[in-house]
């Protein structure tokens, strides 16, 4: 052992994070040994204040301090209109465009026998039990475009078609995306995209 | 905003990480807030820990908690040679190999007129009076194969050549890397490899 315990301990940490292999880890630890003391005590006291304040929101499942989270709360939002997403990631990105002032429902996961995970195990019996309470025009159905997305979206459909025969439910479009080529296109996005076509 | 400010500000310390962009950040933020309690208290205090504890070895600049690094606390290790390298990750990659059993001299740079890091900014004069006191066979030089690092290497072995015309001044071997493709390999290092070749 070349080095304290210590820091191995804290690149042993960092090599635990997502994407993050042991060579990284050991580079961030070096850059937060040499960082200024006020932003490495705020980094650290950031990661316990998440962890210990921040809980899920109990209407939609959004992150939140409170309650409720900002967007539940936000009365200027658009009431009629609800997306389903997998997960808060999906959510943030969803939020970043700025277009979209309507609610969501994160899921928190995907239907995926495989991994053992059946409807019950993600949040789709509070999305049925929110849209029997108070009515929305459309559902805009935001799980990925992949195997686990697909047939999750297809049984919310089913689960929540013939209740509210009124209500539009939707899927994001699924084509080709911006600035790709069509000759590296696989073969089931460019299906999607033809048969997907719209007027123009 | 989406999400409580106090995931969006250690989304932002994430950010200040190298190597992490904005993406990234916002998984591991995830990550940290679906890990179990016990490592992520761990993960902060440890931040916290090796910040307020870890220092340079005042012999080799390496890191340490005490007033000698572990290396030069090491009777075992051959007094006779010595590494010079530009940073602790540098030493922590050479003591990976598990050949090499000698002592380090941690630079914590390079000499690089355009960044304005003279040879006093770096831990020169600390090499040069540590070599006076205890004379070594032989000093590698391996700060990195490029023009910060051969400048350096050869201000070193200016510096030193003459006081200590006994003690044998080596660079670390320029060449083509291991699994290499020479038709891949840039002129400079197909130059040194060709003027570098050894006896087979």
């Amino acid at each position: 052992m070349a080095i304290p315990r210590l820091i191995e301990n804290l690149i042993d940490d960092l090599s635990r994070l997502p994407g993050i292999g042991p060579k990284s880890a050991a580079r961030i630890a070096f850059f937060l040994l040499h960082s200024n003391n006020d932003y490495v005590q705020d980094f650290s006291d950031n990661i316990k204040r998440v962890k210990a304040q921040i809980h899920f929101c109990k209407q939609c499942h959004n992150l939140t301090e409170h309650e409720l989270c900002l967007i539940c709360e936000n009365d200027e939002r658009d009431q009629n209109v609800m997306i389903v997403v997998e997960d808060v990631l999906d959510l943030l990105a969803l939020e970043k465009i700025g277009d979209y002032n309507g609610l969501y429902h994160v899921l928190g996961g995907v239907i995926s026998p495989l991994q053992g995970i059946g409807p019950d195990q993600i949040n789709i019996a509070s999305l049925v039990s929110r849209l029997e309470k108070k009515a929305i025009t459309e559902l805009i159905l935001a799980t990925n475009p992949n195997l686990e997305g697909e047939a999750t979206a297809m049984y919310i459909k089913q689960e929540l078609g013939d209740k509210h025969p009124e209500m539009k439910i939707s899927r994001i479009a699924r084509g080709l995306p911006s600035g790709a080529d069509l000759d590296y296109a696989d073969r089931l996005t460019l299906e999607r995209a033809l048969t997907g076509r719209t007027n123009f």
